[in-house]
């Protein structure tokens, strides 16, 4: 018989993702496989689960499906605690533990499942910290969550309390700022993107505000078809996050 | 005094869009501007839309902003009416039409919001047609309209009966089938992505298909960070589109 999971769940899918949440020593309250399908994979991640003292149970796969709907998980579910809340006086010590430090900014993103799914992206693509305004902007509720599919327990994310004022310290210590804005003569594909790099992308509406541009040392644009005039947020800060993962292979 | 908008209205907004739409003969009903904002380019598209026999009347800007939440209009929307249907027998003639003609194939995909923005995005990069397999498929909803913010209008979205046939007859017509597929071998920036261009994106849970992976010429992964398994299908479509656009500039 299966536990029922408890209910201010957060849900991570997949064995790889599982299976590196357990190696980071992330807290996992317990780990949920498919009831019928045992293998190799299975074997190995519930003997690893067990050596970390965390519990295993099953469930029936549709009811996987059903915590973590449009997630590829494989029939491996684990239910972990929801992210802790980052500090701004964090920032410095999260970006100077790795070697190729890179940021994402949020500027004015106000809708929870575009937050979500840009945090997905910067999960995705290898980013260290997303950072945004407290106010004015999307918080990391369970919607938002929900979208970024695990990725909120993946990438840091740190509410500021002055946007420009971070972008500031970030480019004392040494990060390029480059904005995406649409208005911008530079294309994307045309920008040598350096590093160490802080990404601005800007609200679903109006981009980034005038004054968060003039903090960066670079805007840049996505080239676009004649009369189209924006991309989602998200699917833009995808096409700039993942330029950057290119440019650096 | 502004006139109502009809109830089955689509919009398309910003002056760029509404500018290509006139230019394109696209049957619009109605031109709104915001209200107090005349200037230099409100006149310029007045007077064109009056030359197009386009009636032309003001709304006050939160007006516009809920008709098209999200987009950044400017101030000017326009009403057009529904984007026609395509039929299947259409699609060589559209891709005929053009010098570089590329398709978006979307397997699977049945959400209407990530419809939608696999539309945007497809119309963002200057694909010329995007097609899906009438069933098992979201179809072209009012939801998914809104989600594509006028992109429905640009981009002909196709019906098509059978994926696997209509990729292959594709495929006799000269056209390279590549498919998005997470576990592929091949990363995207290591593919000569050769033209005229079939982009296979499969949907939200599983991907694309077996069967249709197997009319692919070739497969190719996203690369991502360790322990992340998968991208929202529309940044991922949007992230393949735009390395194509990277690598024919």
């Amino acid at each position: 018989m299966s536990e029922h999971p408890t209910t201010d769940n957060e849900w991570i899918g997949g064995f790889h993702a599982v299976a590196s949440a357990l190696e980071c020593g992330r807290p996992i309250r317990r780990l949920w496989l498919a009831e019928g399908r045992r293998n190799g994979r299975a074997e190995e991640l519930t003997a690893r689960a067990e050596a970390a003292d965390v519990p295993v149970d099953t469930a029936p796969m549709g009811r996987l499906d059903d915590w973590l709907p449009g997630v590829r998980h494989q029939g491996c579910v684990a239910e972990v605690e929801p992210p802790r809340e980052y500090r701004e006086s964090e920032l410095p010590g999260l970006l100077h533990a790795v070697d190729n430090p890179w940021v994402l900014a949020l500027d004015q993103v106000q809708d929870p499942h575009n937050l979500g799914a840009c945090l997905r992206s910067a999960a995705a693509a290898g980013v260290t910290a997303v950072i945004a305004p407290r106010k004015r902007a999307a918080g990391l509720t369970a919607s938002a969550r929900k979208v970024a599919a695990g990725a909120a327990e993946r990438v840091p994310f740190v509410p500021v309390t002055n946007l420009s004022r971070a972008l500031k310290r970030l480019q004392d210590d040494g990060f390029w700022v480059v904005g995406l804005d649409g208005t911008a003569d530079t294309p994307l594909y045309a920008a040598d993107l350096p590093s160490p790099l802080v990404w601005v992308a800007g609200g679903e509406a109006k981009g980034i505000r005038e004054l968060t541009a003039k903090h960066c040392d670079l805007l840049v644009a996505i080239p676009m078809a004649a009369g189209m005039e924006s991309l989602n947020v998200s699917v833009a800060t995808g096409i700039a996050l993942f330029e950057t993962v290119r440019q650096r292979r």
